[in-house]
């Protein structure tokens, strides 16, 4: 998978074994970085800077790094927990980076995605997640209301973010909380509600009806975190 | 100033008054879009769809908008409302646009910004505040300082959030509130900071110390309005 950018970087470096090689451009000018690279002897190239912007769609600042594909976790390690998130396909690259930074700073390790239909981890999450993807480990499930059932079986209580529901500040949370947020368009969807112990309502009294997701994500977080 | 895209032409038309023109691309489709334009008597052109790639930089989706500029409100009147925000150099126009967005969730309905090196209401602000910059009144002002000495004589306590200061979950919230948010990469100016009557702080427990500015204010204006 090829990554970009100086920040991105800054990130993968911390776990060398997984950067291939990287690729800089003709007048790329970070020294510390260069420097990095040549004394843990990583792999790289020095090409064309317009070659470059050829290998990736963005702005990669001269510097693309070719890492291993992100290793997702299994889930059955995240049981130790006291708060795990579960994204229900999600869809916005940017909202995945947005809530795994948030993740990071409320201090919760481990969220859940589906394999199918949802974001994954891209070089775009790795962007946005601004080094937080290094703190927070991210499972990949086949199947999410089998996967609610495990948690709940080890004692979590399960919570779907929607409109209707209780007021989340009125909530007392359980001791171990599996919180679910939904997709952008669709919210969480039916039959992973139906197997949830709570839904959870953030109040909105304005006329256009939804929060983004990574800011109702945000709340009800800071909201579970602070009780 | 142009503005563009379905869901733009959806919350501008709610103004009718403020639209110049409707450019329209000849392979446009949205019926009930064009029988509101007609119905409304809104003057119109057809054209071509490759020409409207060139008059706006985005995705266009075969509908450009001239309208006249935003009406910024003067922030005197503001200070009959219950919770005021004030930007503090804001930068991007995505965080403008979820920020607005999370105010008209939150009943938050006066915004304030600086009129030099800030944001101000562009084109990416309406799309991403997703129609809810109808219901909340944006003041810009001269001097934050100024501004923030005539809320406090109002009756208003000045809270900025920064990195160092008390939990804002633990605060008393004064009656009348002025939360000043700071900008992505500087937080809240110092002068500014030494004219509040308290700093506000999200705990953060991450290696990566700082939320995105846009989920920052949600969590504390949610954190100001549940009290």
């Amino acid at each position: 998978m090829k990554v970009y950018g100086k920040n991105v970087f800054n990130e993968v470096k911390n776990n060398i074994s997984s950067i291939r090689k990287v690729y800089i451009s003709n007048n790329f000018n970070d020294k510390e970085i260069i420097k990095f690279i040549q004394d843990n002897k990583i792999s790289y190239s020095t090409i064309d800077h317009r070659k470059m912007d050829s290998m990736v769609d963005g702005k990669h600042q001269g510097i693309i790094i070719d890492i291993n594909e992100y290793e997702y976790v299994d889930y059955h390690n995240m049981f130790n927990d006291r708060v795990v998130l579960m994204l229900d396909h999600l869809e916005d690259p940017h909202n995945f980076g947005a809530i795994i930074r948030t993740c990071e700073a409320a201090g919760i390790k481990s969220i859940i995605i589906p394999k199918d239909r949802s974001v994954s981890v891209t070089s775009t999450v790795m962007k946005t997640s601004a080094g937080a993807l290094s703190n927070v480990n991210i499972a990949m499930v086949n199947n999410l209301v089998r996967t609610i059932d495990d948690f709940k079986k080890e004692g979590f209580f399960a919570y779907a973010a929607d409109m209707d529901g209780e007021n989340y500040k009125d909530v007392s949370y359980a001791d171990k909380v599996l919180l679910i947020i939904g997709s952008e368009g669709n919210g969480v969807g039916r039959l992973v509600k139906e197997n949830c112990d709570q839904i959870l309502a953030i109040p909105q009294f304005g006329h256009v009806n939804s929060l983004n997701a990574s800011v109702a994500a945000a709340i009800l977080i800071y909201g579970i975190v602070n009780k």
